[in-house]
């Protein structure tokens, strides 16, 4: 089978892997779409994703959906042809995170396409891939395999938002309009949030954004002074929701949320230290909460795409097949022409 | 009559002003004893204290007791010769704020000895002083005025200790054994938590964390490592205090603490950026809580204080009278001499 | 003017009353069209709701809508002609409970049309009537009064679902598909449930929780078995939402919510005592919560209307002017040939 | 060995049993002491405990602490000779409810001296007794197996108080002096309670509850309008625990707690229907929470046990061997002479 496998940065090369077998509570199955990810694409420029790097040669792709074309002993609630979307997460159940009902935070995990353990999880951009049973969710004919393969980082926002406490009838602020940025709006959305303000320096995904249920957009490079407006008298927001990863943007949460109020860093930061105003964080005395993957929202994604409750269309760019990848990972690297780009069978 | 006026940067002085009169709804307060705070040797060493700066000459002083000399009208509860701790804070009850529940984050507090508003809000370090009826908490004779005093900054520990949320049987780790962090570790004790682990770089203000619940300490000076066994596997404290104020301990409680755990941040920090690890927050799923001032955590430091529930007395260095006010401040700002300073009548 | 007046059980006139005038804050309204409520049912054929007694005439109604006609003094934001859906609740600001920050548990508030007080606080069912500023909220032209009208109930389940806890992505069960019912279905909808099952006897009730969100419907009393389904395995529901007032659906919500799950009570009982199987609630170690009016959720409601988030049109039954009031009661009163009810100007 | 063997209502038999054989990862335990709990009463008494019936032998207790005297394979923290309280509970630790963190709510869990499931789980009053090695909690040579043993029903209570929310300076309401209620008022003071007051129908018990931490106790049989003082205006209680199980007590806590306040059930109560003021939990808008056993606070409850945190000397009635368990038992069910009755080795 054919395989994007990444060797070293600016180095994902096209090539033949031995195909996959299934082993119990297991399925075989074949690629239908996948996303590429911010992750996949720091792999792609740097040879490495945060901490993590590449120490021998690691498919990528976790953003995935397919068909099940093979079925393993003592799996009960899967068949052979059934369309799915595949959460990349096997936590272990066992250890004392998990046992706390958060797997998420597993030590022990199994995230696909990632550099965080050795030997490498091999990730799923690869003509067939193996899941456990429990990592599938059945889906609709009716939703494409490209919209489902947004289940998972729709997953990361439902998350983000769980993180956010309440937001039924909040005012938030989304800061980054990339992909997890506008998922964001479309969860805070689904939630029932009153009023989305996203900020972004680019007007394109600004544009996306509005698509996707944001009330209101400021393009904080071209009209700066419009995000003023929001820090006056102890801020404007209930909530915010940090998705762009630029520690200018951490200040803008800080600064535009309500005292007492709460905002969620979910965007990408670099390791090592980051600058920002902490003392603020203590006479506004604001909650900033960290966000990670996700557990349980992932079915609650699969569920909100199956039922219509989420659009994704508005952010699904172009899709390539695995031959073009290196174009596609190039496109995907382009904030102002791409948003979400895929991969398809 | 005498009060103790900050005038600039190291010019403190023992004065003379005139008599206030109390208002409807209010009392005067004969001074009893005060606690040297944090912000008062900020004014007195800078001249400010965080973003505010001394514009015209400041009484200081905010953790106070005293008695009740002079009854304004329309007051109910309280009668002459009554012996009380003093609320420094008086919220609006009118903003949002206050209407929220949240009247400590009052955008129109008067705070007493606070640069914050102009004219300043006026301290009580001096003979007499005014409060709002409801500022006064009633003490029984058996409590000193020195310890009642210490109502205020236990209040900020309380206060921390609900922003850390579930304490009960848990572990917490406070870093930083100054006079916040040593109420921190009474305040966690109060609220029943298992094991309290303190950091400082000095061993004297170590000794007297273990005087006031502490169940460990560590000198982080002298023994480096030892923090580091508390780092292992995602980190060993349910909950982390920041009070030290030093950014390298935020950083210690971010390793500290474990995956989806809490830290709260009481420590005061400088203006402007502070590098933290920002992103390990995020991986590490954590929660950072700025934890500011009190609001009934007042009455119950007051009531604790009473019942001999917490003994302060471990914690009181040296008294001074008001004509040595100065000596006071200079002694008080040497962690490895001094605690709590305090100045009596 | 005109209004309808409640004098006693069954006696419900339509008679004349001065014009009021409104004082400094206030607004006169002319009335746009108003919801009949189970409390004014209550009224009227009882001569009491709940606890309260008729002991004068009373201006019913309490769900409304107009256009400002008249503005008192010092009124900043509101002018002449604006349309407004008008909150019935004014709390006093003062009292512990609006201090905490729970405004709706006023132990001093005034409520239009009801007999909680004496002399009564005076309903909005009249050609005329006050409103403090704060009480208005501005409603676009593309909203109907009657739609506008249904903002209290609204609010009312939007509340219920902020007492509901975490219902993003959950299994949601409401017994009783009244006009509460199927608002708390609007709201769960809205604040993004992923399941809501909805159960009633009757099957026309049941079609219009359909309509406005529901993913399953039981009708009890044709189906009984249908319900027991979710009680396998400690339950299926993480939410119950019980709104029939009915004792036997409080027994429903129990069995059918999972262990450590929560439900929250917001349908009328009776006064006294109400058997229900406590030992469950224990064992099954469920939080069963009152839902007691709202606060800042009506302007949440008034906003989900006016963006159309909520479409309140499939509740609507008949509209009635005041001279035909008992006409209108009467219809109210038949839960197989009406859900909600309005009279309109 | 000998072991304390319940055939039905009233024939509870002092008997030989086989010596039981620790498994992998268990260990045997030799019987120390044992404290007798209110379901082993209803065991003795009734035959049954809530919806449970002895459908054969079945050796009761389930609160005890001993010597570990045997060490299966593979275990790899407790050695010989280690006094040790034991956890009654064994989860399967792969249930839905154990991986959401809730395995106090395990549907498979094995409990000791229960007949809730078939084959009965035999109990602890035995010479020997088998446990996993995850139940077994060291203790100091300090700490009598007597005080030890009350680490189960300690743990229950901290359980509870963790159910009741925030009690750090609140007001608590304890209904009900029996084991359980005394061990709550513990439990509340450890977590910082402000005010604890209790009630019950007899001196004793109350006179034991001062001793265990309560700052105020009332005999509702003898003072009833005491009670009363603090049903005005609302409710005096921030948090009330009803641990008598009796139905009237229910009400006093919803009459006694403020509005929008949280009380929590802890105490047996018969299955089926009770009849409570359900109409008061919605208009006060409380919280009503379920308190079932325990998870991680038997840890806590060793711990505060061994640091002395909290000492149950007052609460210790007298000790039995096993030949006198009749006896024993029957004292255990008089309210007026006993509080916790135990046997020992």
């Amino acid at each position: 089978m054919i395989a994007c496998v990444i060797h070293g940065a600016k180095d994902l090369r096209f090539e033949k892997r031995p195909n996959p077998q299934p082993g119990e509570g297991e399925v075989l199955v074949r690629f239908g779409a996948g996303g590429v990810c911010g992750s996949d694409l720091h792999y792609y420029h740097d040879g490495s994703a945060g901490d993590f790097t590449i120490r021998e040669p690691l498919t990528l792709g976790h953003e995935v959906a397919g068909e099940i074309v093979e079925v393993g002993k003592n799996v009960t609630k899967l068949s052979l042809g059934q369309r799915v979307a595949v959460n990349p997460t096997r936590p272990c159940f066992k250890c004392d995170y998990c046992l706390a009902g958060k797997s998420h935070l597993c030590v022990n995990v199994l995230f696909y396409g990632s550099a965080a353990r050795f030997p490498h999880v091999q990730g799923a951009f690869s003509e067939l891939f193996v899941a456990a049973e429990q990592q599938c969710f059945p889906i609709p004919d009716s939703l494409s395999y490209r919209a489902a393969a947004c289940a998972e980082p729709l997953a990361v926002t439902l998350h983000t938002v769980t993180r956010a406490g309440e937001v039924l009838g909040r005012r938030v602020l989304v800061t980054g309009s990339g992909p997890i940025g506008v998922l964001a709006v479309a969860a805070a959305r689904l939630a029932g949030a009153g009023e989305i303000v996203v900020t972004d320096v680019f007007d394109q995904p600004l544009r996306i954004a509005k698509q996707m249920g944001a009330t209101h957009v400021v393009n904080v490079a071209s009209s700066p002074s419009e995000i003023e407006v929001f820090t006056k008298n102890g801020g404007w927001f209930d909530v915010a929701i940090e998705a762009s990863g630029n520690v200018r943007a951490v200040g803008n949460c800080i600064d535009a949320t309500k005292r007492g109020g709460r905002f969620v860093q979910v965007g990408y930061l670099p390791p090592g230290n980051s600058s920002i105003t902490v003392n603020r964080i203590i006479t506004k005395e604001l909650d900033m909460a960290g966000s990670f993957r996700f557990r349980e929202e992932f079915g609650w994604a699969v569920d909100a795409l199956a039922r219509g409750k989420v659009d994704v269309e508005p952010m699904l760019s172009e899709a390539f097949s695995f031959p073009e990848v290196t174009t596609a990972f190039e496109l995907a690297s382009n904030r102002q022409k791409a948003m979400k780009v895929s991969l398809v069978a």
